[in-house]
């Protein structure tokens, strides 16, 4: 809105993220208000040393800067990659349309 | 609206969650004003003494944190998973198109 016009160029209030690992064995909810947050609070969440990558699960896209990421949608799935892991596509059953 | 400018970022007002267990073959609707509220009224609807994880029934996706639960709509659909339970897709009928 006009009103909104001395706020930055992205806000600060934190969003909720969908967090997977590789393999999809475990997804958590995390909010974060940028890319740097939410990656502090996957280290602790996931019980991860070192995030390698972090990629949309939808198809692997790198989000590997804060201005790519605040462009995301609330909820977006987005997936750790350790070192030496790949993002791979979604085994999706032939009924689903969403 | 403008007028709710002055209150927290969430609100301490309970709201209805419906809440299933990891089978699907029981779900409750309850009230609950955050997390740990729900998840104490858990143990008692359900009979449970420990609940393992929380996750939304759509994906999976373990809810762990309040933050993240303010996050959530109203009639949102969790599931409670026991130790050594974990979550499954819904089967989705051919016709379901939502």
């Amino acid at each position: 809105s006009a009103s909104a016009s001395v706020l930055p160029s992205f806000s600060p209030r934190p969003r909720p993220f969908r967090v997977t690992n590789s393999n999809r064995s475990i997804k958590k909810g995390i909010m974060a208000d940028g890319l740097s947050d939410l990656l502090n609070k996957i280290t602790d969440a996931f019980h991860v040393s070192c995030v390698a990558d972090l990629v949309l699960d939808e198809d692997g896209t790198g989000v590997d800067t804060e201005e790519f990421f605040h462009t995301l949608k609330d909820s977006t799935v987005l997936m750790i990659l350790e070192k030496g892991e790949m993002w791979t596509p979604q085994q999706r059953s032939l009924s689903q349309d969403q």
